[in-house]
């Protein structure tokens, strides 16, 4: 059955209602599991590790009697790596091996270390960059297990030097999965509780006897999982919440439209409501990619969602040029943008919007995804208009250093009271005043 | 009357329960405040221009027409910076250039450019850093007016290279603070409307035919704000949600005790649930701060307040050296740090978590909340253990870049497949695969 993708042109009067239409995605906010996460947390913040246990036992068909039983040695992980067959434990080596590679830089360019200067009278202004001390990463069980996910989520704190790393995994019926447990090893992960849910995020923020309390919580998860993120916001620090994953691929309409047609699949296969969309100013070439896709599309096991995600959620543009089609990728701020064309910096320069880039026929976006080295934690949903990959300054913090010489004081004191007696600020104004002579 | 502050010592065997109880803050989350923001949003969003004008007029008891009747020009706020004192105006100019030097350093010294490299097989990795294209910030009204908060908000968006600004303030029964004022036009704020509350926050979130939607919302608010802020989070970004004030300060016990006291009534001065404690190992200079801090009390014209402040929320700790008092404050990880002692280098190397430190006897808060330099939004209520002050970062995002060769797209290819297939996401192994000769 043919598939029925959309298909938008920018010459259109009502162009930009259509393609409104087509990006518009409201997250479902679910009162009713808001409400259970919000249960879950006050059990465990309450009754800590018993809540954790019977939660833990009840949705994951368990039968623990400790939360220590549910903790995952150092030797078993490095087990589960060792039993990984070879070609596979090599290539979660090289992946890991190149998203520190990447960390690393990004660390080394982007003042890792702070600054720090001094002025003429001696007052010495700057800034301190100091890591987190623990992290707490949750890695989703059962069907979406991703030990991509481990390495992309641990490795930047790592970099960056957080003392202490602890995953959470919930096992559903005590079935564990080896390649995220081999991931866990070869990324530093600290200690491995097979716990999940609201309860699993609970007892990070909050710590219990058994469960150290961290500093910050990454990682995707279900709705529960989102609903008590959201909630112990504040009392740790939260990664943003994930919408579903897009990709936008601008094509100059000169690459194969089979790899085309397989990357626009491969955003779609995540789920039903992943968005695929290709832009591009050539008619013709929209036409070859289509006919790829109906050609591919019964070679991939799961067709199925692929068919929903496309029909429901993609599109096919056609631009002007490609000038256009970088407008409106600043517009989409997509997660993932493919710029598939010859000379894809002259483009790149003119996006000011995207998750991350991927430029020129051979960057295919499942590279990123895996091994190229950045991070495959991306905003999505259009908030590439204000935020940022996961990335080792998620990791770190600044502090400001104001250290004012005696001079300094003389000079800003006065400056100081004076607005400080505009804001009506007696104190402020006599404790800058008490330090001139 | 004697006022009557709690006292602590790190040698009792309670210690720790103690102090925890000193630092314990809920913020308390009001259902029907959140309800109520909620309905205003929907309504905002709905309605557009129609309801923030009629919220505007009822809340702030005015009678306007347009929203655009709302909007404040830019001879307006030019007019009010001429219209000041030449002491406060001067002042005024002398905090928004040290502001601005600051925060340009920081986005020199922090990677403002990002970065990119090129790898043995002609793979190019690296990181792009854009501006966010609009800005909101939102000033309070009525009591709490600061032009100061202009300035620090809106500065480092300047810096950054945010393209407009757009900055929202209530004036309750038409009443406009000339100060205010004169700091936007001072900060180069672009557009001013007078609206307010969880109304303006859906006005910039959503955007309405008079308001442009902005990508970013900063500035301190009341409770309807908040929640109104935390709710457009994922449509627009916002910065963190602050709690109380707060100052922690270290003495080794040589500073005047009436400079100590005046420090502790500058935070204590905010509102009754700001919190003030001194750390010091010197039990005889304890006793002097008290003495100080009775002497000065009634020459404070916010006694009232800091009274409540200090009695319900302050604290006198005596500890055994400045190591432990280092130990506490990463403990605390106070918003403002003061650390008055001789070389506080050496106690500053210690610190991990703090939003500001504040080193020597001549760095009062009050210096940085004003004109030091660095900003004075800072990290409260313990988020300094994984948050930073508001800086150039918090204007801009980062987006990655993927450049893969030919030949690299053989080598990524075949590790990518590899995990993909250990995924189950067989699109993505085939989107790498059709890559490979």
């Amino acid at each position: 059955m043919t598939i029925q993708i959309r298909k938008l042109d920018s010459t259109a009067a009502d162009f930009k209602t259509r393609l409104s239409a087509v990006l518009a995605f409201e997250a479902s906010e679910d009162e009713a599991i808001d409400r259970a996460a919000a249960q879950i947390l006050a059990d465990v913040k309450a009754r800590g590790d018993a809540a954790v246990l019977e939660y833990t036992n009840r949705f994951d068909k368990l039968d623990a009697q400790t939360i220590g039983s549910l903790e995952i040695g150092k030797e078993e992980l490095q087990a589960a790596l060792d039993g990984l067959a070879p070609a596979r434990r090599a290539a979660l080596q090289t992946a890991a091996d190149r998203v520190r590679a990447y960390h690393e830089r990004q660390k080394q360019e982007t003042g890792g270390d702070g600054f720090r200067y001094t002025e003429a009278d001696g007052t010495v202004l700057g800034q301190k960059v100091t890591p987190l001390d623990r992290v707490g990463i949750y890695v989703p069980g059962g069907k979406a297990a991703y030990p991509s996910s481990v390495l992309m989520n641990a490795i930047p704190a790592k970099v960056a030097g957080v003392q202490e790393i602890i995953m959470v995994v919930p096992t559903p019926n005590g079935v564990k999965n080896e390649l995220v447990l081999g991931a866990a090893s070869i990324a530093g992960v600290d200690r491995v509780f097979t716990i999940g849910g609201a309860q699993a995020v609970g007892a990070l923020a909050y710590g219990t006897a058994s469960v150290p309390q961290v500093d910050k919580i990454v990682g995707p998860g279900n709705a529960y999982v989102a609903a008590a993120k959201r909630r112990v916001f504040g009392i740790v620090g939260i990664d943003m919440i994930a919408g579903p994953s897009e990709i936008l691929v601008l094509c100059d309409g000169s690459t194969d439209p089979d790899w085309v047609a397989m990357d626009l699949f491969s955003q779609a296969e995540h789920d039903e409501l992943a968005q695929s969309i290709l832009v591009c100013p050539d008619d013709a070439y929209i036409a070859r990619v289509e006919a790829s896709i109906n050609k591919l599309l019964d070679t991939m096991p799961r067709k199925e969602v692929i068919r929903t995600s496309l029909t429901n959620r993609g599109a096919l543009v056609k631009v002007r040029d490609m000038q256009e089609a970088c407008d409106i990728a600043n517009l989409i701020a997509a997660e993932h943008l493919e710029i598939s064309a010859d000379d894809p910096q002259q483009w790149a320069d003119r996006i000011r919007h995207a998750g991350a880039m991927f430029l020129g026929r051979f960057s295919s976006e499942s590279l990123g995804d895996y091994c190229a080295g950045p991070n495959h934690v991306l905003p999505t949903s259009r908030t590439a208009r204000f935020s940022s990959p996961l990335g080792v300054y998620d990791f770190q913090k600044r502090s400001s250093i104001i250290y004012v010489s005696e001079a300094g004081a003389q000079t800003l004191g006065k400056v100081a009271a004076e607005l400080a007696y505009g804001e009506g600020l007696q104190a402020h104004a006599a404790s800058a005043e008490l330090r001139l002579k």
